[in-house]
């Protein structure tokens, strides 16, 4: 069975074009152009020989029924939402190459022994709700009456949201699912990094969906006259702040390793009273790690700051720190991981091991069977951004190796 | 001679209340409030037996006639105009301790050979013309005709603004006067910084008004996901700027010695993205340097931007700098130092040398004359702010020291 790359290339095109026109590639979840998109991917699911219908949770999903009624369906898919004009691979690749994939099976008149399920997952991206991952959650149980009740700044309750996706909030217990309940889901998705694109490899293999943990940090010094107050009287905050930059810099490129990647990031950082004349007196910033190593996430900058307190003392300098969130990393199966690297390598692509740096839907679904993503580079690294770019044999590589994975996976899993 | 130590605490507290009630201690030039304190000096000067006069260039002054019409004036003073919030002491001590001496001279029946002026200069403080020192760039003939054109915001001109006050800007050649027309001017001023303060020194000899260079600094790495992006394929700007920040701190500790002091600082910083998961891009910010030392402060970020640039072209970081301002160094007169040197000994203040960090009107009337500044300690440093305070016997000292120094000048300047 092959997979038809120039009927995959011209969906990606047509969804993506269903955008708002002055902020391509825009087609934000709960929107009318939402709507559009969910219902041209209706009709491409229909004529590919599926049956699509909307779950409890607001998920899009078809099923192709398999030979044996015991076993657990694969489940393969990704989102149509995006974020502001990010959206022009990000999500719909996954749909669309998970939508080729099926429908290729039909085409071929093989029938698998498990079932294989389709599916548009709703609100994958950061929603005007405050919340992500949506129709993910619903799968796994994740989605709380309390969530229903947020309210985004138009009035709309979430509650109102799914209605108006075709959703039925008042029967999530419909689409939950327990755990250990599917045999696998595999998605494809662009890496949204270079990693791929820096050393010419053309699959990657998600070992994980990294956790994230975030802190504030505060330095505290002594805001002065720039001009009247002498270098040594000086409690300047930002010199202090830049030793903690530096520093976590330098020991996150030493903790990093090729079998566990890790990443310290201080991207946020202001200074009061930030005045060009003033000995700068406070400084507040966010320090971000991540990294299948949940300890790794969670101690780094113990070690940080403990280290430097006494330094930055020396300096009449103190440091506060306060835990703002932790999310842990969610591993992807090992059996799922050999399956891709099989399948990679019997195409003759060349692949990696490498984490998901960005969260997905499998965090979710994990909580309901094994997982798995298929990477394929995108140019430049870039994401979320209208430059988002990939080329159609970049898209086929990805689709053959699901298309490929989903076959071994149904020869294999019970 | 003594002063009365009384009569000038009095004097500097009812000034002092003549503000703003909402915001103690305001009293900003062109204002209301100036006016009223401008009436109640006025009044003051008359009762101490002076006829002040406003000058063309809006200043308030009163002579002292000396015995030798042949000799220049000595001239003495501040400025009673106040920064938003911080004119409890900062100019008002240097017009009390001036109005002070003259009226302690006439009372102990002396008469100097040289005439004494005491000067209430005009708007020594950022006005919002965008223009400071007004009243002393008269005198030194540096308040042009493009500067009178200025706006504020309210749409009134400067022109208009010295009318207001009692100014004439359309004779400023009245009050102009050539180079080496005063035989010194010497100023009271609190130090605005801690030095004194931090050794128990009295009294602070200005050597220099330091020279002020200010520069932009740019570096310009790449915007990152700061989760897909690992640690060594980034170009983090705000790690490459931490190491400039560090650098200059430490090289201006070194750099700054006894008898030159040199500061430099990086008080504002703009980072972009600015974001907590982005891989800072672009970072701005103002590297300002002061010292007496007008080629320690132009060539300082010479150096720096060249030692550093290596280092951060290995991180793909580049620097761009930009220069914003330079103003030169005012040195004080070695003489009015050396008399200022010999008064405080004479009434047994521990003394030292030490620049002022700030901008006087000095910087301008210098141009006519030697001048010189006598500093007394301020509560922890504090200036340019409602917590700004001194102490009943430090505002005599200084002022002590003053009257000794006009007499020791008028013994000995020809």
């Amino acid at each position: 069975m092959d997979i038809n790359t120039s009927r995959l290339w011209h969906r990606i095109g047509n969804l993506s074009r269903i955008t708002d026109p002055d902020q391509p590639w825009t087609r934000r979840s709960f929107s009318r152009l939402f709507l559009d998109g969910r219902r041209w991917l209706a009709s491409e699911f229909r004529a590919a020989g599926l049956e699509p219908l909307i779950d409890a949770g607001g998920n899009l999903v078809a099923t192709l029924e398999g030979r044996d009624p015991n076993l657990k369906p694969i489940v393969i898919g990704s989102h149509s939402d995006t974020v502001p004009s990010g959206g022009r691979y990000d999500g719909i690749l996954g749909v669309l190459a998970a939508l080729e994939v099926a429908q290729s099976l039909i085409e071929s008149g093989e029938r698998l022994r498990h079932s294989l399920q389709v599916y548009d997952f709703l609100a994958e991206e950061p929603t005007e709700f405050g919340l992500s991952c949506i129709g993910s959650r619903s799968l796994a149980g994740a989605l709380s009456s309390d969530m229903l009740d947020l309210i985004r700044p138009d009035g709309m309750t979430l509650r109102e949201g799914l209605r108006l996706v075709g959703g039925d909030p008042d029967n999530l217990n419909l689409v939950r699912r327990p755990p250990n309940s599917i045999a696998a889901f595999v998605e494809v998705h662009i890496e949204q990094g270079r990693v791929l694109e820096n050393e010419g490899i053309r699959i990657g293999i998600v070992t994980d969906i990294v956790g994230i943990h975030r802190e504030r940090i505060m330095v505290t010094g002594r805001t002065d006259h720039a001009g009247a107050t002498p270098m040594w009287l000086r409690a300047d905050a930002l010199v202090g702040a830049s030793r903690i930059i530096e520093e976590t810099y330098r020991r996150a490129l030493a903790a990093s390793t090729e079998t566990k990647p890790f990443v310290a990031t201080i991207g946020r950082i202001e200074v009061a009273p930030n005045a060009v004349n003033a000995v700068p007196g406070k400084v507040e910033m966010n320090i971000e790690t991540r990294s299948g190593d949940e300890e790794a996430i969670a101690t780094f900058a113990d070690g940080l700051v403990r280290d430097l307190t006494p330094p930055l003392k020396k300096m009449n300098l103190t440091i506060v720190r306060e835990q703002i969130s932790h999310v842990s990393p969610t591993p992807c199966s090992n059996v799922v991981r050999e399956t891709i690297r099989a399948a990679a390598a019997g195409l003759g692509l060349s692949a990696r091991d490498l984490p998901s740096g960005a969260g997905h839907d499998g965090v979710f679904i994990s909580r309901i069977g094994p997982i798995g993503m298929i990477f394929v580079p995108c140019r430049d690294g870039r994401s979320h951004a209208p430059e988002e770019s990939i080329e159609p044999h970049e898209a086929a590589d990805g689709t053959r190796v699901l298309a490929d994975v989903v076959g071994r996976l149904d020869a294999t899993c019970r």
